[in-house]
């Protein structure tokens, strides 16, 4: 029996500002990873996510990033490996607060952008991350880049690890993600990506840009639910994936 | 037997910028308010703060603000009561993530500032911050000015609540603090300061600005260690207590 | 020949956040009131609105607020005058440097929110606003709520200024804003509220809630591109104006 | 006749934050790099010190740098060129509201921390900084770090430009700083520091670590007034180079 997870990014407005199809990706996805505040995600917007989380039965995870809401945190910041840990304390701590008024437990924890980005290369900045979800509860699962330092750093910690994996993007021969910036980089035919996935799941393998079968574990899959589109997407590739008797289970239930 | 907790707020420096004498006041107080970032405190000054408090034996709360740091919290800003109640929580699970690496539990909830001021007159906001304790650990304590609404919708939300008092200030007839901006609002004279504290704690009265005598529950004296003199004068405040027979404790072990 | 200015609140995206529909109320108004990063607005948005706001051929204001991303510059903040004159200056500058690179001049300034509502009512909040546009430059026109303090302060100042009206708005007998919690305050009929604002232009009048009628200057119409329908008023405002022969010019053609 | 600047960072402060002894400090310097409210600074701090920097005769520059105030603007942040430019733009401007107040044009312009020392090496960021200067004002002097692209840069770009040279830094024989985690990077021995410093603006040469003789441009001496003994070097170095006939001047009467 086939399993895996589906996770997005959830709890990204801010203020007045509305941002995301939250209520609607909710329908398809088995973990939320809701922003805690540092580079989106307000209180409120982190106490409502949490609560319709909850209703529509998905686990809740953190999404710390770094403390830089103009660039939404997707600009590398050279921060202290001790300076990460306590962010990414910090915002777990915070989201608890709303997991706890919800009788929910944190399921996991994934970086979001620039700080999955550096982290999935740099071995300390990894470590600094393990390490902040240790001292705040060691039972929380690191969800990061397959084949990526965060992955072993969450061994090394004694952490849970996850391993998340991108319908849409190549892959190298080492097992990392083809850089944005090179072509080939996205995927574009729908139909590709979904029977990519689909292998990805249930065979373990992946055939990287330079044709190299490349073994990766993918206990999660990382989709959008920016706008209407993104939001097709995600359901059409959740219903091939349960045609193809993969179950979407939270992370918890996989690893 | 007499007792009374002497709390200070802490942790109030924030990246380059240094303000407080932490180290030095910790020897004199056993109760910390630890700031959490709105209106003071970064997460690496959060750690550090509740790191050398562990060490000098004091105990833990937080210090919730308003999110406003070019303004130290100070200025009255109006919120909704779950805006409040967002932001309390909020800040109690960020300082909770590093009370939890200490192996420390948070002992009470001291809001700062303006957000204190605001809730002592206007319950719906107080009652905000009191269901923000009960949401996150209904077992943390609120410390707020004696004879408040504060400690009445602390009360009223089934938390432990604890009265707190000052030394240097004068009170009106009905147990509130005479405001600042008023005549003899503040007392200068430190042994007058010193023997209407050690009257508050061992008889609970003090003699109003109008002459009349106001009961009211000392639970907790707060003071300051911003600057040498200060912390002078709360090395004379303990002395001058045990002197009189009262033990300095923390806050839990009052109520 | 009768003209009134028509102004609306642009550039209120902020970094991956996107609010408004700027380009599109451009075609309607004459005047652009352009947030300057306190409540709203980044550097590369207040680059790219006035940007196009040259294009569109409308005239640049500032519109400042208070320090209050999180809640939009629309929750009352108690500063002292001078802080407020500061942060009016700061964001003054800041729009400037954006003004000159397109060879434009700050036409007006037009405070935000909770710091328009508060200006309105306190003389002293309001006279600071208006001394920071004097050290500034003392072209720049102060665009007010009609009857209010604001205009008051800037005509005090030695300022020329700007009575702005609303309408779908109900006025009470002092030719104030009925508050908005109150019964009747907005006018949802839009063809009330056209003729209203019609007769407001062309007669200098307006039919107060309780009756009465109120004079008042009608220098700029507030309008709002917020959302679809909001810009079919706009341009039907607009058009109706112009059929009963009233020009649509920027506020400096006017005051 | 020999001359040259001295410089200082100032207006630091934020807030109830209080850094730098800035009234101190103008005794002894002809520019202050008057910090603008992203790393530090805040419109009450500008408007004061550009105040007293105007009292003491000493001409005003900005210091801009990173959105990044919880890291006082040191740590490096990956910025697309045209967010530094827009960033950059919007802190002149700000800065200009104050010297206006004080009738002061803006002497200078020195990036701050990673800013600037990113821009030293990064002809793109470089030229964003020097682009936004041309677009606020063309008379604003580019300080940089002497033989930097950044130097290379504004003179590109058609501004006037001032090198920055270090007293207490060791220069590599490509003339630019030994990097700070080197050994011998910074020179400890005060008389050593003063006599490279009075060769570099007498001779125009300074003695690389690896021995070479490096021609250099010394406009601008950077000293710091951080604390006592700071100030006490300043007081020293200034006294030292006068002694030696050379005149201590604004950036405006080098270049």
């Amino acid at each position: 029996m086939y399993k895996v997870d589906m996770n997005s990014d959830l709890g990204e407005s801010f203020g007045a500002y509305k941002i995301g199809m939250d209520a609607e990706i909710l329908e398809f996805v088995s973990s939320a990873n809701v922003a805690c505040g540092y580079h989106a995600g307000d209180p409120l917007v982190m106490e409502e996510t949490v609560r319709i989380a909850k209703t529509a039965g998905v686990a809740v995870g953190a999404h710390p990033g770094y403390p830089d809401l103009m660039g939404f945190g997707r600009r590398n910041m050279v921060c202290m490996p001790k300076e990460a840990k306590a962010y990414v304390k910090y915002q777990l701590g915070a989201l608890q607060a709303f997991t706890r008024t919800y009788g929910l437990t944190l399921q996991h924890c994934k970086p979001h952008g620039a700080l999955y980005n550096m982290a999935a290369k740099d071995k300390a900045l990894a470590m600094a991350i393990a390490e902040a979800i240790c001292d705040v509860d060691d039972r929380i699962i690191l969800l990061g880049l397959a084949n990526s330092l965060m992955i072993e750093a969450g061994k090394e910690a004694g952490l849970k690890v996850a391993s998340e994996v991108f319908a849409d993007r190549a892959y190298q021969a080492d097992g990392t993600l083809v850089p944005r910036k090179l072509p080939g980089a996205v995927i574009h035919d729908t139909e590709e990506a979904i029977s990519r996935t689909i292998r990805m799941v249930k065979e373990g393998f992946v055939t990287a840009i330079t044709g190299e079968e490349v073994p990766l574990s993918a206990d999660s899959i990382c989709v959008h639910g920016d706008n209407p589109s993104a939001l097709a997407f995600v359901k059409n590739i959740r219903a091939r994936l349960e045609a193809e008797g993969v179950s979407i289970v939270p992370i918890s239930e996989i690893v």
